[in-house]
């Protein structure tokens, strides 16, 4: 039977996709090409395109950049609705997300109305930008009784230096929506080279930031995750 | 040059290895059998079986299972030592994980004591629990600016309370350790059935629990992972 199909494809490396996610884009019929979106899903594209049929169907959903709630489910519910249909009609289709498909995807909006449709779905983990940084440095994030927070940096909410005040690691999503607020919040707590920040890990345009003169220095791209142990490194 | 290579095989599915973790185990010319440490890495062995070459040389270290940290480093600078002097002759050593290295693994404890005998080392990232958990359910760990923390359970430490009062999601490894403990921070909250726990996710023998009743009856197994979202399912 066919089914509507989330998977991650990983930080970057197309050696990083999973056998069942490799398997799963090789029986796909049709491919959803999310616009609008920072283009964040071209680049999912991008990293697994060695593995997508020649001339499979690509459908274009709209998701638009806006705040109002109301919009942005209409849109969604439009979007199951298509996706609804052709995997009605018969057709794999997938959705392919950077990182893995649960955290953070704009699969995961639609997900609920696709199911609302009785549509069948399954969701194809894939590996997190977080443990790529630190598999790349060859950190732990936690150790033993160590707790983690990941934390998406945006201004209206003080969740990040909550975090900092009460947890031993903490992983900093989108670093680069306010990076004067990130270095404040490590320098007066001490921590002016207790993290790691690469971009665009396991790319070869990887590059890794850990200092707090650096991180103010430097432009920080958009495909940014921040590692931050307060116990430090060995 | 030769490597110490540690490897995340993933949850259970042998299909959620990445192609990368397989090309890996494939060049391998010893594999570390840890012994003593609850038989982890002998789950972690069979999940990536049918990649390991045949005949492949296994050396055995001894992880002792005590609170004595003194005896931990001990034990800890001896293992590197074999591994090093392995390395050092030529061999690629490779250390398999349950799901990801850098996520509370017992390879991670030999990492700095194999790095400063100037040993190069290569990690190899994989599928966490938790993302394999939230996949097999279709759900999202967070979505928007929501926060997620990762709370190993143990008696000492208030953090998943903590955790709790102040996060959109929380998730609980080990939650075998104090079932009690976390049905009562659970009824609480009146997050009864706000949760998904998954034993053995991704194998044949995978078992969900998602009411605080159930929770209670049950006896976990150790190989359980609990996602809370405190806003709900959709």
């Amino acid at each position: 039977m066919a089914k509507f199909y989330g998977i991650g494809v990983g930080p970057g490396d197309p050696k990083l996709l999973t056998l069942k996610a490799v398997e799963t884009i090789q029986m796909l019929d049709v491919i959803i090409s999310p616009i609008s979106e920072k283009k964040k899903e071209s680049i999912a594209f991008n990293i697994a395109k060695s593995y997508i049929p020649e001339g499979i169907e690509t459908v274009e959903l709209l998701f638009p950049m806006v705040d109002d709630k109301e919009a942005l489910v209409s849109a969604w519910k439009n979007n199951a609705e298509i996706v609804s249909q052709l995997v009605s009609s018969g057709k794999n289709v997938g959705f392919l997300t950077l990182g893995d498909p649960c955290v953070y995807s704009t699969y995961m909006y639609l997900v609920p109305y696709v199911k609302s449709n009785g549509v069948e779905i399954e969701t194809i983990p894939g590996i997190t930008s977080f443990c790529a940084v630190a598999a790349d440095q060859n950190i732990p994030i936690a150790e033993w009784e160590e707790e983690i927070c990941i934390i998406p940096l945006k201004h209206e909410s003080d969740s990040l230096e909550r975090a900092l005040d009460q947890f031993s690691n903490v992983i900093v999503m989108k670093p680069s929506h306010d990076v004067e607020r990130l270095a404040t919040a490590l320098k007066t707590r001490g921590l002016e080279s207790s993290f790691k920040l690469i971009s665009k890990c396991t790319t070869e345009h990887s590059n890794v930031v850990d200092t707090v003169d650096a991180l103010e220095a430097g432009s920080i791209p958009y495909l940014s995750t921040m590692i931050i142990k307060k116990n430090g490194f060995k």
